[in-house]
């Protein structure tokens, strides 16, 4: 028994995430996830690319063995 | 620096629940609490007080420093 | 990636905890597990088994994938 | 109730660590702690200063409303 969780220290989109609005995004990832919220973590597409910008969770919701995630880029890594 | 949380292993509900539907309500509390979810914890009105029965948390909402449990009863204590 | 968890809400003995002395002891098991610590939780012998009585933990270890718990029998079911 | 704990995403070290060998070091916080195991998080010497390094959490303890860590340094950033 238990509940399992996932402890996360970073954003990992593989592409999934939606955008709400101009940097606002949500991303639905499977599992119960911990993630830091209202702390700059870094967004990164795959755990082994780069990171494309730092961002805060602002919302985290839990249900049906699914995390939510709404987060807000506040920084963007422009390397071109 | 870090993300303040709360373990809970118990739902107090200070008669602050909201009734949602039959045997399910939805509770606001202050701060970022971290509740086991679909595994059966008590139910109670303060900390001190008896056990008003058994619930399972189906979702869970961490937002502007508060969190929104919403919970199905699936036992009372009937004491009289 | 991210750390797996488990968060617990109560102690499950399975017989193999060790005594350290009178009313301590202390439990390894598997896996990185989140418990409540200096708050009264249940401990039974299996999930299904009922509670054998009430402990605090007093003492939380994580390391090579195994968590060590220490814990102190605060009250005993007598159903004899 | 509940207990109090906080989830950190990086080891800031305030020059307290504690050398046991040569890339180990242990340190000790304040409260209950929520640290990443086994996984590379940053070592800071402040919250406001560059990162020091890379390091791995082999080891963690909670006991008496405080924290120790067992960590590996595995990369120095080295700016001179």
């Amino acid at each position: 028994m238990g509940m399992p969780l996932e402890l996360n220290t970073m954003i990992v989109t593989k592409g999934r995430e939606k955008r709400v609005e101009e940097n606002l995004f949500t991303l639905e990832k499977e599992g119960f996830r911990l993630y830091p919220i209202e702390i700059p973590i870094d967004v990164r597409k795959t755990i082994e690319s780069d990171t494309n910008g730092t961002a805060m969770i602002k919302k985290v919701e839990w249900q049906k063995n699914s995390t939510t995630i709404t987060y807000q880029l506040i920084s963007l890594n422009s390397t071109n």
